[in-house]
């Protein structure tokens, strides 16, 4: 088992109690839970009220043993595993769940400039950049700087651009009022970019336009329909118009995890694997896919990358391997749709549940329930409630705290380690 | 206004509706409750726990201004300070509250394999440390190295050494427990080594003793009377012997800020400038020195580097600097010294109130209270009571997440990014 994320994990919790041992691999020692990762980004969380760590999660499941380390070769032949740190770990069923990470359509220079959010280091990275952003600009006197410095884009209006965009305008028009003597944070500039022509393209267009109003109303501006033609130190270029933004976030491309190609299995443009009706790989029954690594259409639509996806194919693994253990012939796998929710900012949200469409205070009432819900263990969920209460009375993120970067190369902020 | 520790902060606040205007620079956005800090490098709580920006502290003080940065010049005769991204600092007064740091006795190059806790980001390299070594102890066949792995020590018997050795000793008998599958993680030997004769040689030795007998019981094993002589990447030698010893923690030395020396004034060995009755620097009586970068006596014996000593010393400051703009005497200062506490692990601490001394559970208590009371922001305090009652209950420690590490330099943990 390559991966403790949804699938990896799930996969993993489903083969309790079966006559196999699992050995779950992953190069951090926690799960994440993903979808409250930008609050961490944005200093509301943090980092260990979203993520356990895998062995205690699985400190019960007495047939699971979990491995930190990364995986480097999969000899397919062989049926082994090389590991970074040397080591081999053989296998007689493989699945590879290790999800995706950001891409930048071949751009791999903007990284340095926009970085993106997947993990925890990620987003402390991305703290660190915001809160530095109003601090530089409280230090200069120079005022085009002060602009550049309190002007912030985020390139991608899928659902993790908005999360950003949206609570970026909260924290510069809330969280940080009164707290500098020469900015006014609330001048801040929040731009939020959409190549395509809406945003949450994922949604119906009713939604995407009520997002959109949202958005506005928070204080961040969307532009879309043109995509991002450069972007650098300064900022970025857009239809030709250089528009200055030392802080740049990227929520534009997902490209699946490189241990996709060792597979020796077609894949789709985004570098996930085609598997087959049950998500093992073609001419390879013992190897399986699940999660964001996997390609998989649905009545002629793929299967989106989200977490409940991603659990329902961990789930269905371990349901074909139990299946052919025990000699009977496993069902293809099928996606059950539960719906499509995106939180934007303060209150505001929207939610699609098949038709039954919501938007603003209620969406995001029913967003909060869900997120906190699907949150594993109970201490994490009773504290991420308790510090989204504090954070709404008191306009407050208690996370504002900037932590040393190993990731930071713009050599912008030498002094302020 | 240098360093927004208990004494920068203290004085800051103790100027406030005063006509002055006051400048607070610290190379950190955030005041740091030291006191705590062990418990984030032992994954009990969460960084942002235990710190709060020092910008949102001091929003409605309106003759403040922050600034983040970091002094790396100061110009007596000009009255200037020089910060390293360029920029000048004018003063009328200047009180100087930089703190200390760890010191190796001129040993540097014990730093690499031996880190100190100073820093939030300290704390969380230490996390990671502990954390890997449980991981590598697993992953590995060869039982020497893993006894290697699974031996800690922890240099310096002062407070933090014994918060330290008794929390690792807890956390490997009790946190982990059923986690692996490979090794015990209550195998692990925790050594705690002091070179003097006993431990916490600040209390009186019969709570010397006790905390002695109260670390025993936690399962650290107390080495006093000699120094470590050498430390590397295997382990420690002491009186000519070397201990195989994976992960050894620095908590044995201070030496105070290298702006002590720019100052033009007598120093102590340690580096702390020998400051004046008023806490002024002699022959300068507008720059005042507060907190662990000062030495100060009092009846014959040095005020201590404690939280309660920094605090009266900003407070102080700030009185002379009042009276004397009022055109008045200022009084000299003198430390209050309610009492002296410091904690050994589960339930058990030592408490020292001017003869009144208590160890074990009472003693406990009475540190924990202190410590939430003393707490800066109400939410902290929630927040770090209900982790408290939440690991003491399940004997959880919720913030065993292994970041990223920008300062680990032993190059033994290439795969675990």
């Amino acid at each position: 088992m390559i991966g403790g994320g949804f699938a990896g994990l799930w996969a993993t919790r489903a083969l309790a109690g079966s006559p196999v041992r699992v050995t779950l691999l992953d190069r951090r020692n926690h799960h994440l839970f993903q979808p409250l990762l930008y609050q961490v980004a944005t200093a509301g969380l943090s980092a260990p009220d979203i993520a356990a760590p895998l062995r205690h999660i699985l400190r019960r499941q007495r047939n699971v043993e979990v491995r930190l380390g990364e995986a480097t070769g999969i000899d397919l032949p062989a049926r082994r595993v090389q590991l970074a740190d040397g080591d081999t770990l053989h296998y007689d069923h493989l699945v590879v769940a290790s999800g995706a990470t950001h891409a930048y359509f071949g751009r791999d220079d903007w990284a340095a400039h926009a970085p993106g959010l997947k993990t925890l280091d990620d987003a402390l990275a991305i703290r660190r950049r915001l809160l530095l952003a109003f601090e530089r600009a409280e230090a200069t006197d120079d005022p085009d700087e002060r602009a550049a410095w309190l002007s912030f884009a985020v390139v991608g209006g899928g659902p993790t651009g908005v999360e950003l965009a949206g609570t970026l305008a909260e924290i510069a028009r809330h969280t940080l009022r009164s707290e500098f003597r020469r900015i006014d944070p609330a001048q801040a500039r929040v731009r939020l970019v959409e190549a395509g022509p809406r945003v949450l393209a994922s949604f119906p267009e009713s939604l995407s336009v009520r997002a959109r109003v949202q958005l506005e109303r928070l204080g961040v501006e969307v532009l879309t329909g043109q995509p991002v033609e450069a972007i650098d130190a300064r900022g970025f270029r857009m239809g030709g118009v250089d528009v200055p933004a030392r802080t740049v976030l990227w929520a534009a491309g997902v490209a699946a995890s490189p241990l996709g190609a060792l597979l020796d299995a077609p894949r789709d443009r985004a570098g996930r694997v085609r598997v087959a009706a049950d998500l093992s790989v073609p001419g390879h029954p013992e190897v399986f896919v699940a999660g964001d690594l996997a390609a998989v259409e649905q009545d002629g639509r793929p299967v989106p990358g989200v977490a409940p996806a991603a659990k329902q194919m961990g789930a269905h693994v371990a349901r074909v391997i139990r299946a052919r253990l025990a000699g009977q012939a496993a069902p293809a796998f099928r996606y059950r749709d539960f719906g499509n929710l995106a939180t934007i900012g303060r209150m505001a949200a929207v939610v699609d549940l098949h038709g039954w469409k919501l938007s603003g205070v209620l969406a995001w009432w029913f967003w909060l329930a869900a997120h906190v819900f699907f949150l594993i263990g109970f201490r994490n969920r009773l504290i991420v409630l308790i510090n989204w209460a504090w954070a709404y009375w008191s306009y407050q993120r208690h996370a504002r705290i900037i932590l040393e970067s190993p990731g930071d190369t713009d050599g912008a902020d030498g002094e302020a380690h």
